[in-house]
């Protein structure tokens, strides 16, 4: 373990990819894994990289790549399926598109699917983004499907979140409702030159000047991209630029890490409870509580009351 | 509180709305007022609604609560939006549809905003879908935006789980992606008089028959309406119905519920965990652990240790 840790802290493609994908299973060496990573890890910008499917976020995802390499600087890439909990299968079929950069030895690409769903995203994502951190990457782009709660979650860890949109999708008051000024630090209206995409950069407009801000907020940019192009990526890279340096000065960029290692600890914590309860009572007697509510002999507070003093 | 519970368990739709009110806020009469409604509650058949933003939820939702009045069933809506944990506010835009049912005693229509994210859909929604059940609701319908997991979130609850998808809104690769084969048991493609809603069809009909089935499984239907006009929403209601049926009688319903009961039962763990904690140490120890982990100080694993020792 420790000779995996030393080859993936030395940028060693294949150690990170083992890594990741103990992650992902929910090894029992991360706790191993975890201390030693934890030294080495902390520099990277974490991106992340949401909108609902269809946007093109794999594309820009990689022109982003594209952009960062141009920099010079090292690059992780961590998609996640975080609908897959059924199969623990990510059906990722337009990862092709990152094949651009699969020879680029500074380039990190690992997908991942989330399982369980307690947490499932809270739990693995900021350890897998750890592994790339620890690894050497300047910039590790988080990318994930969604409006809901894996937007949020993704939220929680990024350090810049970018939310995808496009025409066609749905107008602006869905976008609205899809709560997602509350996660986006940027909004990028990705397939400008289709149809439709002057209003959704019109809509998007009036709802973020309608949205209240104290003296010093962040006021989200809204860019363009056609992103199959090229097009209006390096105005992303400024804007991403732009934003985690308003964070680190505004201290919010210290806010969401703390946030983010406080999520990490709580869910850690919770998995723990779950094992320890597992390992006295066996995991049929969770089962048990479970027939005693359905069946109205309990109520779940009782049922949790059981747990808790099970472990104390 | 008792007084309460038993006007809300009589049909008493302000007693209805304000426990739904004291769930989305945590109240902490919370576990006295689940204790007493766990005995009335257990029948509702409960349908989750979940698609993308923009393919039409709400008007599927109104036209399926007419179709189920027309049978004489007394129907519960619940509107969840689990993207708005930062302001706690739900964005409801199109929940004037709902309106057409607003003065009608045999309907009860509430929406709810999912706050924090850690299991915030999975901790508060069974508990809302309790209160309409145990007010005599025969059909509760749980509506929620989301590809992501809230979508699993949703069908984590639901007896039936209908997927909506609409032409324009990403193509069948995109939807197999999105993971969605694995949560929905209907599948409904709403706006089929718009151009390339065959094609919608016929992407998920070819998806469908790929998938692994074991003999006996539950092959998921694809339909189409025009929810606006009514049109095709018996046809969902028979195959609501059909799945209902082949869950019962396959076991399926009885694992569901146990699974549902089950996680109930560990985000009330959790959430007491994490309140003990508090109560012991302060919020900010906390804080001061996440700090320590980002220094690299200590690991998040043993921070978790900590947490769990103190309780113990």
């Amino acid at each position: 373990m420790t000779d995996l840790v030393d080859r993936a802290v030395g940028g060693d493609p294949r150690a990170v990819a083992r890594l990741v994908s103990l992650v992902e299973n929910g090894s029992p060496d991360l706790r191993e894994i975890t201390a030693r990573l934890v030294a080495h890890a902390g520099s990277a910008a974490v991106v992340g990289i949401t909108g609902s499917p269809g946007v093109g976020k794999s594309t820009v995802t990689s022109a982003l790549v594209g952009a960062y390499r141009a920099q010079g600087r090292k690059v992780g890439v961590l998609a996640v399926d975080p609908s897959s909990p059924f199969t623990g299968g990510a059906l990722l079929g337009d990862r092709v598109r990152m094949q651009d950069h699969a020879t680029d030895r500074g380039v990190f690409i690992r997908s991942m699917a989330t399982r369980g769903h307690l947490g499932g995203l809270a739990w693995a994502t900021p350890q897998a983004v750890r592994v790339l951190d620890a690894a050497g990457c300047d910039v590790v782009l988080v990318e994930t499907v969604g409006v809901g709660q894996s937007e949020v979650d993704v939220a929680a860890l990024a350090d810049t979140t970018l939310v995808l949109l496009a025409p066609g999708m749905g107008d602006g008051v869905q976008a609205a409702k899809a709560g997602i000024l509350e996660v986006g630090d940027v909004f990028v209206v990705n397939k400008a030159d289709r149809d439709g995409a002057d209003q959704v950069v019109r809509d998007l407009r009036s709802t973020v000047r309608l949205a209240e801000r104290a003296p010093g907020d962040w006021r989200q940019p809204i860019l363009s991209t056609v992103a199959a192009r090229g097009e209006g990526i390096d105005e992303v890279v400024e804007a991403i630029a732009a934003h985690m340096a308003w964070a680190d000065e505004s201290g919010e960029a210290q806010r969401r890490r703390v946030r983010r290692a406080r999520d990490e600890i709580e869910a850690i914590a919770v998995t723990d409870l779950r094992r320890r309860f597992a390992a006295l009572h066996g995991d049929e007697r969770l089962d048990d509580l479970a027939r005693g509510v359905l069946a109205g002999e309990l109520d779940p507070y009782a049922a949790a009351e059981k747990i808790v003093a099970a472990v104390s």
